[in-house]
């Protein structure tokens, strides 16, 4: 859906100053392609529209079956103006002239023109297939997947992860205003936790928080007592004493800006003495990461830190056994924290993952085959201006610690007896959103507490 | 998602009956698939999973990446179990074993089997293209899309608007779960209504009951101040004083059936005297098509009714001049109810619209292009088991009123003086969802009051 951009200049400024950016790195003209709404059970029944993370880069606005072409710092964009159907089912909307006056373009032509713009084009392929043929169809040549572009679209693709890593104001801008909604969400959810509710319920809360400010959500939400299952999406169990609910929710404002923030909480309102115990672990690494984030540290060595940071706790609970650092190197950490510390935050909640690695992984780096570093979505050096999540987890998942390879590679390390103590927490995970600048850090989502103390609070104030 | 079945036998035994019905008009295998989850802006992140409607109905539960096979009553699945990075992320779901026994599948195979499956079988082509491409390469053959089969393709499709018009005790069931959560959606919005709220606040509300209850939304709700906007999905105008609210907003439950409810309501609580005369001609036009449904009655004929009582309406109100029968004999009502009175409803919210006008209307008939009837979705005769909405409403839609052909070819049977002392009625649409009994109907909506009165109260009711 079009969101009104009116006399909006410091848009029209800032996608001048990317689109200039652009035209620095390349010397050939780039087409991007909005996409096209997406029907769910048959054709008039559409999922929300989104647009192509690329194409809202450059042409700010979350326009349908729109193309921009990018050409020596100038914009020209592609669209065909509201059919008189379309006036009398969907009222008044904006023009081609309106909008590419909203946006900054230099012109604006039909649709049917872009095949006379192409020649030599570079694109960055879409996901949805229709639009992908019209890509291919359009510039003459077949397109690889975004993951794996090559020759001019390869030399695209990095421009635009050179771009887009780093945020300017308008960017920043937007983030907070997603993260703003997102803390007044978790704040519901806390609020609205009570024993003998459903998990769907709290996420009722939590979404209808989110709808209520014109914003969608930035991804499926999780919200589970059951925070062990990592991509947790049913909502079904009833909220029992001794749980603890763990929400990972986070909403995308109409200029498809998101925010990615997950607490997690005991629904009785007090954490257990094991529940916290662990939760001081989890939070001690969240905190120690972000005390050393600055330009220049690497984000690998964040997560290594995490890791070290909950081999410790753990160590010292009696539940892992032997040297730290030792525990660290023989991915023993991962048994109980076996994702990535976090990944790159911007127009996608995983910003950029349709490139694969080629925005998270600096150049020649790869994936480590290692179980506690695979999954690590992102191995560059920090930079200011970078937005990235910072949320490491302790969970039981049952497919690792009752996995008969695990259990006998690690059986030097864990005393099961402690562990089984610890039965009541089966998944906690802290996130927040970091924006690094040129000294340190600005903890975006620092308006939502993470301390246990902080978040009971909240949990009694139900009014 | 997949939702637990578990030793539902009442579903077992109504897929069983459904298969049957089937095989009882088909001397063919029929194979359908459910489809797979479509990317939002890059891969991982997905929207929420919707199985084709046609596999849903005999297959039951929202499976992702399945096919069922359909052969003189037996039904076979094939489904790929799990993968253990599949349970490592997502915990343990259910083997196809176990959805084989929970939808009593007669047999049950990967789907690298299904190539052995496919000869002479007939199907339905889905909507997204990757498994539409599946589709084509394992049947061999090229497959038309939904609202244009051939051949056998054909032959089924009319066998499954043959059952799927008509609904068993099993999907009542379900259209009356989703109508209840429907109606608290509908009453929790008219009392979050207040002056100064945003349409979206009122979404919020509204479809945070939805989500509450574990369900989706059944098509994207509209909920504005701008009714004469027909379908309107922005949420950000102010709730004023004087204004009349529309929210047609609808649950669908987890196995995918439907409801469609539309109510109008004043922000301040209170109709204003042309607010209240419109709407009571509105409510009459819906009160008369209900109250002459029964077998038999053709729908074409009710929409003409509801046309006359718009007409006749709008006559005593001085609105319009002339003859009511001739007025809508000249399409004059479709200048303020340019759509049709209402759609099937089922597993879709526009029941089978997939299949174009197949469902829709009767054998040899097709749509009108007559302006007062050519939006009209639904044009057989009324039968038992049915379920179809019945949605009258009145619309100052500018792209109508301001029309200057329109103007001129309605200029004697139209008072502008008249209608511009109603300017404060832009949009109002009363909509039910009602089931065709043996003997008339059952009105499933009911529990959510029409009467200007009652609404008022429920409005008055916030505490």
């Amino acid at each position: 859906m079009y969101q009104i951009a009116g006399n909006d200049q410091s848009l029209k400024d800032i996608l001048k100053q990317r689109r200039q950016k652009l035209a620095q790195l390349l010397d050939f003209p780039v087409i991007l392609w909005s996409g096209i709404p997406i029907s769910r059970n048959f054709k008039a029944n559409y999922y929300p529209f989104r647009a192509s993370s690329h194409f809202l880069y450059f042409a700010g606005l979350n326009l349908e079956n729109a193309v921009i072409l990018l050409k020596n710092g100038k914009l020209t964009l592609f669209k065909d103006n509201p059919t008189p159907n379309n006036t009398l089912w969907h009222g008044e909307t904006p023009t081609r002239e309106t909008i590419a006056r909203d946006i900054g373009a230099d012109y604006a032509y039909p649709l049917a023109e872009l095949a006379n713009y192409t020649a030599k084009a570079a694109t960055v392929a879409v996901q949805e297939i229709n639009t992908y043929q019209q890509q291919t169809k359009l510039l003459k040549r077949s397109i690889f997947p975004s993951n794996t572009p090559e020759g001019i679209d390869l030399t695209l693709t990095n421009a635009i992860i050179t771009l887009r890593l780093t945020h300017d104001q308008k960017a920043l801008t937007e983030i907070r205003k997603a993260i703003a909604v997102s803390i007044e969400a978790h704040k519901m959810g806390m609020r609205a936790t009570k024993i003998g509710q459903t998990e769907g319920q709290i996420r009722g809360a939590m979404e209808g928080v989110i709808i209520a400010h014109n914003m969608a959500c930035a991804y499926g939400s999780i919200v589970t007592v059951h925070g062990e299952i990592l991509h947790n999406q049913d909502y079904g169990h009833i909220l029992t004493s001794g749980d603890l609910l763990l929400a990972d929710v986070g909403a995308e404002t109409p200029l498809g800006w998101a925010s990615d923030i997950t607490r997690t909480w005991p629904v009785t309102g007090q954490f257990s003495p094991t529940q916290r115990d662990i939760y001081n672990i989890v939070l001690a690494a969240h905190d120690r990461c972000i005390e050393s984030m600055k330009p220049g540290v690497e984000y690998r060595d964040l997560h290594l830190s995490a890791a070290l940071t909950m081999a410790e706790g753990l160590v010292d609970l009696g539940i892992l056994k032997g040297n730290p650092p030792n525990l660290v190197e023989r991915d023993a950490h991962a048994l109980f924290f076996p994702h990535g510390v976090g990944h790159l935050l911007g127009l996608d909640v995983h910003d950029m993952e349709d490139l694969g690695d080629l925005a998270g992984y600096a150049s020649g780096r790869t994936r480590s085959d290692r179980f506690g570093l695979g999954y690590l979505r992102l191995d560059r050096p920090l930079k200011s201006g970078m937005v990235v999540t910072i949320e490491p987890g302790f969970y039981q998942v049952p497919a690792i610690i009752n996995n008969r390879d695990f259990r006998e590679k690690y059986q030097d390390v864990i005393n099961w007896d402690k562990l089984a103590k610890f039965s009541d927490v089966r998944g906690i995970r802290i996130e927040d959103d970091v924006l690094i600048t040129d000294t340190g850090t600005e903890v975006l989502t620092a308006d939502l507490p993470t301390s246990p103390d902080k978040i009971q609070m909240i949990i009694h104030d139900n009014c």
